[in-house]
């Protein structure tokens, strides 16, 4: 027994082989069907006409969820730690609301928790833990967070500097009735989205609106100038073509310029 | 004959030499042609006043199409093979549209079936494979997919989380009348296009709108780093037209303005 | 009088002293001025108020240019080369409308050929030609030219694609009246501008616009990763802080690693 | 007393070691407080409610400024100078609305002023001076600035020459006003912000936004080119960090893992 709990755990948190990957795919496959069922359901017609059957697929998904969380307090030798650690909470949580719904029925609340199950999602992406693509790109964001919060800093020092100019120029009469709703406006408009729902009508605000709009123009390519040096950077490692082997040792990090090999010390 | 036909298949199906190549500008003229009479008579102006030579042109386009379409039949030596392919069918839905308007009134179908005949565009592209720089578009974008892809998985996640986020804070009558609804309002604002056919009207609602522009902002630098950084690797070969080799140890990247080898001294 | 010509012909056609420059630059002023006037009058107010003083302005401005045309009509040796030259036409495009309207009533035709005087701001950008970072952009534009041609070729097939099948399933009713309409929303979607005039209505319609704004958002990564390698490779000749100079010789782009000089042969 | 003030004054000035980063970091904190204060103080419906407890915290947000403004004059040797400084007026203008305050009683004109006080962010940013990764953004768009200004440039003659051909094409009665508007326009297409508060109605007003639409999503890659290309050759200098010294022959781009030296063999 003690073999066969040590496998089950082995297959339920790890994913370095075929039967534990499986475990996780169609963990994926059910949080997605999950959630593509709270997703349809959400659509009022939708509901009117397969609510029923979405119901039951959801008592379905929920009862597979309670297995699985149940087997996974089972299987962790530290169990509170596991339940309150924030993988924990999230799985209860992702069952709680539909046992909740047997009692409370305040359904707009329950949505909001089962919104919640989505998090899930982020348990799976694990898997990407073994996919050298995604470990690229979250080193190379990693390695570029201090650059990128520092520039959304000053993104936000200009956002809060310019909502205020613009909230004094084009004031409530034209839209902008606050502060924070004149920031609101230049985060719409200095990250180019621009909804419309807030535009300025004086020649003035639009003079300002013009020079956000550069700024916002012209500063997008700080972001994308940092993450692309960090991941030109990052990929030199991969240029194996202009890498040579050490004939003594095999250690093949040599550059076609080296003498003598790196680690070994002997003469290529 | 047998000669001729080859000689035919050759034309028709490669483009290596300036007949072939002619036969494949001559079919991207007839395609762009056939498709711009479609695309202007699809304006109701256009339609009541050139209506008529429109369709005559069209039934001439037609023929031409069908004509190349039964001598690839005849050229190829496993027609079935040619005639279930993805070109193939391609190439039968190009002409069959028209074929089908003698016998069926459905006008709005044939001209989804007819706006298929763009496809065959496709087909054209293949000129592109003797531009280099088409070429270097292609490899770029085609060693970028995977990583590609695991950015536009994330940024469906982020979408997935944030539509249901804004569901649940603006609710139906704000605009946000289901999950999908948000889901495209969530893919309009983080792509930073911004229709403002619907927009968040409470100030919790105009906060997370805030955190997904400003986020979308930010990893829109993630395909142009992969990009990027791909483009600049793939660039290097490139450069080898610039580099010389010395005469008398062989090292290889002397610059075109070198009089000396900077290995060995060398007269060059 | 022939020296004094030539002289004259040297100030007005070149730029590389400070006499030519400063010719330029009163030229650049000029141009600025009597734009900044066409601006200005077309705004109704200003116009009511301050309509004489813009007009008497007008006619200085061209007076000047008319004074600069024939100056330069008169120094060129090959008059009617120039007088039929691109820069030539547009020099007399630039005067001719103020003369026409003493005959001509028309004010809205000639404001439309006035607005042409604009293109003399290319002429004055040779200054430009001697700023080398303005030579910078546009070689690596230059060089970027055919991939972003292929690029804008491949955007126009997906304008072209997606124009006609959101016709089809959006149609006149929700405002995509024709291919070519649809074709304009295809492109304010893709290249995510967003101007929100027309909007896809139908579950369908938001799918696929949804498509067209994630590649329009991927996409973006192309002409940009095309542009920023062309520019890292030309970067490399700045880097003067990785080269050394040769004691023998005095080369000075010799690299780190070089045991002989490039030019002279001797040992650095 | 004196070394009292040279400490003083070296703990106001500079920020160098803990104590003086303290006094930015308190100063920061009370800056964001009162610009929190007059963010909040904006919104109708909490002025209403705590109005009243805004104005104390202003107050008292006031004294403590003006406290460290007299502390400032105290402190300089050079009063005048650092009183008329761009610093000494900011922190001037922080202070001198709430005391006009109690003289004048317009409100409109006083926020106004009252906004000033956002600019003593860029005061207390010094602090980012000994933050690496703020000045290697800022180096590296210092050494853009030049490019990027031939670039709004470049920019501004677009939106000069587009705007007016807009304006000609569609008109007064299609929102297209003036050319000022014109213009405020297409810096709202090009930079694909794309507001819709004004749309071109004509086909020829649409081909010709499309064309800038285009332009504007092509030459996005321009400032981020130059950015990238910056940061990519400044990112080298930073390397060194992760490099050793060979103890026997003073190669200096050994890696934290070689063993040996690649010039001379030595073990390191």
């Amino acid at each position: 027994m003690r073999l066969s709990k040590k496998y089950l755990s082995h297959v339920v948190f790890e994913s370095n082989d075929s039967v534990s990957r499986g475990f996780d795919v169609v963990l994926l496959i059910l949080i997605f069907g999950s959630v593509t069922i709270a997703v349809l359901d959400s659509v009022q017609s939708l509901h009117e006409t397969y609510g029923s059957i979405f119901y039951s697929l959801e008592i379905g998904f929920t009862l597979l969820f309670t297995l699985e969380y149940l087997l996974r307090v089972w299987l962790t030798s530290k169990t509170w730690k596991y339940v309150l650690s924030f993988y924990g909470l999230v799985d209860l949580l992702a069952i709680l609301p539909v046992f909740l719904s047997f009692f409370v029925a305040n359904t707009q609340l329950l949505s909001v928790i089962r919104a919640l199950r989505l998090l899930r999602i982020i348990r799976v992406l694990k898997l990407g833990r073994y996919l050298s693509e995604a470990n690229f790109i979250r080193d190379s964001l990693r390695s570029s967070a201090p650059k990128i919060q520092i520039f959304l800093f000053s993104v936000l020092t200009i956002v809060l500097v310019m909502g205020t100019l613009m909230f004094v120029i084009e004031g409530p009469q034209h839209g902008f009735t606050s502060i924070p709703v004149s920031m609101y406006w230049a985060i719409v408009t200095l990250t180019t989205v621009g909804f419309g729902d807030i535009t300025p009508s004086t020649p003035l605000g639009q003079f300002f609106a013009s020079v956000i709009m550069l700024l916002g123009y012209a500063i997008i390519a700080v972001p994308t100038g940092i993450v692309t040096s960090e991941m030109s950077k990052r990929k030199k490692p991969d240029d194996f073509d202009s890498l040579k082997t050490c004939t003594n040792c095999g250690f093949d990090h040599l550059e076609q310029g080296d003498k003598y090999c790196r680690k070994c010390g002997g003469s290529v």
